[in-house]
């Protein structure tokens, strides 16, 4: 993925406390064509894990798991942090702390949505301290679902969450990956 | 659009009050192949609009939204209800008032996405009572970008919102009609 690798590094900024700013190309205005070739890289990657669906939480993670979704031929869901009146009664809902809100948000599925004969890949914008995926995780397991890979965009290796998320045992997969924040750097792994 | 036709008649559920549950394919579990091709079609009744951007509102939006802009190989910007910490402090704000939430909800661009010199093509999944289009509509206009055209996957026609966007002076496309929701019905146009 040099073309994502060569974006994070022109239009990506260290705005420090390892807060990433991608909002140019990935969270509030997104380059569709780069984000189309994240999904079909993360689908390819997860090609054989028969997922049949792919799980992500609103909002940034909506278009990377949107367009895996897209190559794989099978349904996106995503988690709401907020219970629309659309929703019945009985829903599985979990917290996870957000660093960028600085509180714990909630994540809520439908059972109508997840069910425990599907096989899950969770996608999300980021894998950072771990903590949104390992949320989701929890709701794809008390739906009684499998989860099958877990796949990013970009990884912040320095805060951890590989190894947060290393007791699932499943495949876990990042686009980029950045190894250092401090003093302003960005730098990516090779 | 016969597939999403037949989609809306086969799984959306009328609530009664004008609500349509379409959580399992548009709003919360999202059928990518049905919703990219939507995307397509929205692109290609505005291929001539020479649309620089494509804007939407998180959350429902993004999907349709990036469908379209993917199709027609522009960015899209989704405007967000809460100012993130990567946002600038000088940004393009609105109100506007939510069907579904019951209150106000702010809309938030950054002018960093948003400039004088885009040609804004409007995606939203519903255009219904056309408030939070014409949020939109004035976060382009405050932005002194040109709006080219409104596109939206379904409008409830019986909600007023297309007379109310009609000011705006552009052309309103959307991709299945719902004429009528009274006593449990779905009443789709021909």
């Amino acid at each position: 993925m040099d073309s994502l690798r060569i974006r994070i590094l022109t239009d990506g900024k260290n705005l420090g406390n390892g807060i990433l700013k991608v909002d140019g190309f990935i969270n509030h205005q997104v380059d569709p064509t780069l984000m189309n070739e994240c999904g079909r890289e993360l689908a390819r990657r997860f090609g054989r894990a028969g997922a049949t669906k792919v799980l992500t939480a609103e909002i940034s993670g909506i278009a990377p798991a949107f367009c895996t979704a897209l190559a794989l031929g099978v349904p996106i869901v995503y988690a709401r942090k907020q219970k629309p009146i659309t929703m019945p009664d009985q829903i599985f809902l979990t917290l996870a702390p957000s660093h960028t809100k600085g509180r714990e948000v909630e994540l809520i599925v439908s059972p109508e949505y997840l069910g425990r004969d599907e096989r899950v890949l969770i996608v999300d914008d980021f894998l950072a301290s771990g903590q949104t995926i390992l949320g989701l995780a929890r709701l794809a397991k008390a739906a009684g679902a499998t989860i099958v890979g877990i796949g990013a965009v970009i990884e912040k290796t320095f805060e951890g969450g590989r190894e947060v998320l290393k007791p699932l045992g499943v495949p876990i997969e990042a686009l980029a990956l950045i190894t250092d924040m401090s003093e302003g750097k960005i730098v990516l792994a090779e």
